[in-house]
């Protein structure tokens, strides 16, 4: 049974019962900020399966969150089953054979369709955040993060999501190293691991910074893509966005000079909880969601000059925020 | 005679009499914004041959620029012959061959080449700017240009330079017109002719606006390529930039939201000198030169999703010039 969204589950109400509900609203096209597109889209993806379980159907079809409206990859990503509801199965189609279906159901509305799928979650192991830092040449206790994560979807490697922003925060280090800036703070480049499942790096290592009591000033995260720079997203008060308005003028021969309020990044979100300004790398979005959680998502999807430009920005604005007054 | 630019021919004199003066300084590669590494560069193409010629220099053979080091399209452009010196033959080199020219004179330094050119400048004939405009809602005699050039270099169709800016312009109108917008000045979409042998069309623009004594409060032009958004450089007091900084919470929400100092472009510098303000569209520059001027400049070049964002960016600003105090 086809259906736009939750809502729609949710009114159908008796009518899904025993069936397999076909989650098929596209991201909107025109959203020049696929971030958004997706952000309206997603829902179906995280939350469908348990909603259409409350109402009785037993298998969830989800058409992928991908901005191409007609390619045969499968875009995966987090799903949530709610508590107390039954775990139904759930997969993702590509945009592609959602099409397909969709049209298939319009000309036989009693189409079967058999789904089998031999996915499961196996048990928790340890896993572990690789840190690296440049102590601070004046404010030692004072820390300064940029990082991105390690983990992926099991589709692609993980190459936009996140290998650049992990290739960027090494960048950084390696960049101050090269170039003999030892800033004030220390700064730590942070790949942080088990992001996809629910950022349980990004948990542990704030959980264990502030067991330390090591004041984290501010984090810096690029997990957007390794595509060129537009700017940064800033999270926290308008003081403090005011505070890094003032590097502009460091990161306009970058063209990274767009400094707006927004979201930051998971991974650095709890730091901002402690205190901490958080920064989120934004580089152009168009194509993210061509590749995102999906077997495209490879090395040889990202550009590598404008990987390095966007590991310009960011090292650029790491050194700014580990040196200057904020 | 493979030299790395026009102070060293200088500085030969004599040396290069009778030679091909082979101008082999490759654009940067480290520079982020490719058109400061084009800046840098293109002297050797633009000026090259009349230094040549100063010196007794035959003809010139030119490396691309262009910011990919080994492909084998020559990328072609302005070259301008100084009053008074001989007008030697001039012809660029693909980066592949200008690398396989120069690894054959370091193995044999005697090498002869031998150079046979068909072009020539051809007669000037009447050619014409295209213009639209929806007539100011309040302050029909103030205008605000949107503009790109029709021209191109001959070897591809000009898609990023400038057919890009062409239907951005053109895309303004329409959107305009589609969204019910009718803002307070006339807003006019200016097809330049002419723009890459010496800016003819504006000029000629330029002059009749004077003549019909035509205010002109501001001119924004794309000319710098069909890629994602970074934002606008603005040519201008700093007052008057101060006061399209007004517009970034329009521009943030399409990561068009850099506005910053800096040139503008060819065909809107006439109206600057006039008075107006003068924007320039600045989009992600890192394949820009991939393209310029060379059989690669076809609409293939061009992603339709950045393209269209830029449009959106455009005619987001061209609507607040048209309509907001200044």
């Amino acid at each position: 049974m086809e259906v736009r969204g939750l809502d729609e589950v949710r009114s159908l109400g008796n009518a899904v019962r025993g069936k397999i509900v076909f989650y098929n609203r596209p991201m909107d096209p025109t959203l020049k900020v696929t971030f958004e597109a997706y952000g309206k889209a997603v829902d179906q993806r995280t939350r469908g399966a348990s909603v259409a379980a409350q109402q009785g159907a037993v298998a969830v079809l989800v058409r992928s969150m991908t901005t191409l409206s007609d390619e045969n990859f499968p875009h995966t990503g987090l799903l949530v089953y709610e508590e107390g509801t039954r775990k139904i199965p759930a997969a993702a189609l590509s945009t592609h054979s959602a099409n397909e279906l969709s049209a298939l159901l319009k000309s036989n509305p009693k189409l079967t369709v058999n789904l089998k799928l031999s996915a499961a979650q196996d048990r928790f192991v340890p896993s572990f955040n690789v840190i690296g830092e440049i102590t601070g040449r004046d404010l030692p206790q004072e820390y300064v993060v940029v990082g991105g994560h390690l983990d992926s979807w099991d589709l692609g490697t993980g190459a936009h999501d996140d290998g650049a922003g992990v290739v960027q925060s090494i960048e950084t280090l390696r960049a101050l190293k090269v170039l003999g800036l030892h800033p004030r703070r220390t700064v730590r480049a942070v790949l942080f691991m088990a992001e996809e499942f629910g950022a349980f790096g990004a948990d542990e290592y704030a959980k264990q910074a502030k067991a330390k009591g090591e004041k984290h000033v501010a984090a810096l995260e690029s997990d957007c893509g390794g595509f060129a720079p537009v700017g940064f997203q800033v999270q926290g008060s308008d003081q403090k966005i005011a505070a890094l308005k003032q590097f502009i003028p460091y990161l306009a021969p970058l063209h990274a000079a767009s400094i707006e309020k927004g979201f930051s990044g998971t991974d650095v979100a709890p730091l901002g909880a402690q205190g901490a300004v958080t920064v989120g790398y934004v580089p152009v979005s168009t194509h993210y969601f061509d590749y995102h959680h999906s077997a495209r998502d490879r090395m040889d999807a990202v550009d590598s000059k404008d990987l390095h430009a966007g590991a310009a920005a960011i090292a650029t604005l790491t050194y700014l925020l580990a040196e200057k007054e904020l």
